[in-house]
């Protein structure tokens, strides 16, 4: 931090595994990369290359030898992975993880139907090469999972091995965790915390109101994914209490009773 | 492509006719043109500098001279075109594509009523110095021309001489084809296809939902233009059927049977 | 200019008092800066670090001495000031602002209630030292301020040494100036310019409507702020007339009879 300000509530340090910021990457350039990491390295966790973005993104082992130097973990976003299975082509998916030498992956079903034990395995077999990061939810805005369902997924992927279940949301932030709108669906969430483990979820929010209700509800170490390279900044002050919209969260019972926050 | 996949549709090779991908710069400096001709220029067939935004970018010169030597194409936004025309300076803007060494220009009516022969009058002007690419649609969202009219517009540009027929969209993807909630107007763009061909037409398709569309409903090379800098790597991936949004349209008969896929 | 148009309305020059476009960086990488600076350079009167983002952005003093040497004056968003104060570090601030050479400050009561003689004291204290920017409005979209006592504010801060009172609206133009839709209150705007001159006003205007409105209505010269660094050329052709949205609106009577655009 460049300067002191009290009531700032405690960051987790890196690496972390509760706090993460997951960053999208949907075709940055190498140059691109660079002033990102620049500006936002020690808050960046995770950089997960959108989508299939990595098929057709030039130079791709040039930027992640920038990402490597800058110990940040890469991974190939879930679509990719099903793109390769339903191709029946997990065995290259695998290779392909060797070759640009990555060890984290995403194992996915937002595209397709995909029965839960088949996913499992999945799971199983790369958890035993790389890290692995399973999301539940669809893409699909109209393919509603009830609650009690994604509290099954998310238990049962975590036991086959996943480090993180990740909450679907995508790149906009309108599906899976979200109404079409954007908003929470927040009995879903607050029913999925009663029995999932808080630091065990990496909650996609793509959009600023999100970020500020997950904020909210889970304090500044929130686990928080699909930032845009743009965001990491403005969602580090909003984790910190430094935003107008977060701005009287973590002020102490004094200050607020002084400067009546205490409604917010 | 950095590696294989199967079931992915082939690409027109540049330079192209069909599955042009054109590009909006509304400013961007030296070193951001560097930084995406880097990561997209396989991507990129042609730049159009929005607008009259080239009248007050600074090292403008030095920004054409790098477009030049990855030989990307550039022409100015028919904007600038209407400005000239409206204030009798048509003879100026004819010295200004000469003097910036440009060979493609764009005409259009989307700020003012311009007679049909007297748009087709310039059309046959410029197309005798440069590649014309004419444009059809009203920046005014409460002016909706009907179909037929579209039709006869694009027959009449066509033969003045353009190698294209833009459908108008603005920056912002509300207007012309589209409502201005952004839904594209099917039905005009159904019309229009009966009488037009296809590759004669570049559409402008600035939002995603649109490019998703047009892409279901023309294939992978579909020409699509008004593409932000950063969403070229993304139209990429939507044309190949590896993002969420198309992942099964070009999958085969037996890949979208096993996975049921079809109703998608 | 990069060449002649007639009837373009006449700019302001730097530094200027009336016509000012005040740039939003919410954590700008220092390359990001100096590819901004290339570019917009002539169109850039100040710039504001959003917020409490300069608590956060490595490589701050770098930053900031890109912006010494392009001669743009930087200030800390209003949030920040807000940040210190209600935590009893006003005497830090000013530190802050001695420490990191900074001539400008903002003072702002949008996330705190504050009483407006405390506001004017901050005001006054700051003036004896630096260049001080007073912010009206509220963050909270339910709070809304009627037309006289933004008024009676501006007027009170402007008194107590303030040198332009910024109308609040946020990153994202939804609050104080504007509705949560984003549309201007245009009796809360046309009231204020009863009382208070003009050029003592900045008004954040973030979205494209906005300016467009703001420019419509007080001409190419209108003090414009929250203007995102992407969006700086943009801002400049709207000024000029030649963009879309103002294309006929600086064009003389005789042009515009001609072409029939005077019901634009």
């Amino acid at each position: 931090m460049n300067y002191n300000l009290s009531q700032v509530p405690e960051r987790t340090s890196q690496p972390r595994e509760e706090g993460l910021t997951m960053v999208m990457d949907k075709g940055l350039s190498v140059r691109e990369v660079e002033n990102m990491i620049s500006v936002s390295q020690p808050h960046i966790d995770i950089v997960k290359l959108g989508w299939a973005t990595s098929f057709v993104t030039p130079n791709l082992d040039e930027k992640l030898a920038v990402y490597r130097a800058a110990n940040i973990p890469v991974y190939f976003g879930g679509t990719l992975f099903e793109a390769f299975v339903v191709r029946n082509q997990f065995d290259d998916f695998r290779r392909l993880l060797d070759r640009y030498k990555l060890s984290y992956a995403e194992v996915s079903d937002g595209s397709v139907d995909m029965h839960q034990d088949e996913k499992c395995e999945y799971i199983r077999t790369l958890a035993k090469e790389v890290t692995v990061l399973s999301e539940v939810g669809s893409k699909d805005e109209e393919k509603i999972i009830p609650p009690y369902k994604w509290i099954q997924l998310m238990k049962s992927e975590l036991e086959a091995g996943a480090w993180k279940v990740i909450g679907e949301a995508r790149e906009a932030g309108n599906v899976g965790l979200f109404r079409s709108s954007g908003e929470v669906r927040q009995g879903l969430v607050e029913e999925i915390l009663t029995q999932i483990p808080n630091e065990k979820i990496l909650w996609e929010a793509p959009q600023k109101a999100q970020q500020v209700w997950f904020v909210k509800l889970l304090g500044a170490n929130v686990n928080l994914g699909n930032i845009a390279s743009n965001d990491i900044i403005p969602l580090e002050t909003i984790r910190l209490g430094l935003r107008g919209d977060t701005f009287s969260h973590f002020l102490n019972q004094e200050t607020k009773q002084k400067w009546k926050l205490s409604a917010k």
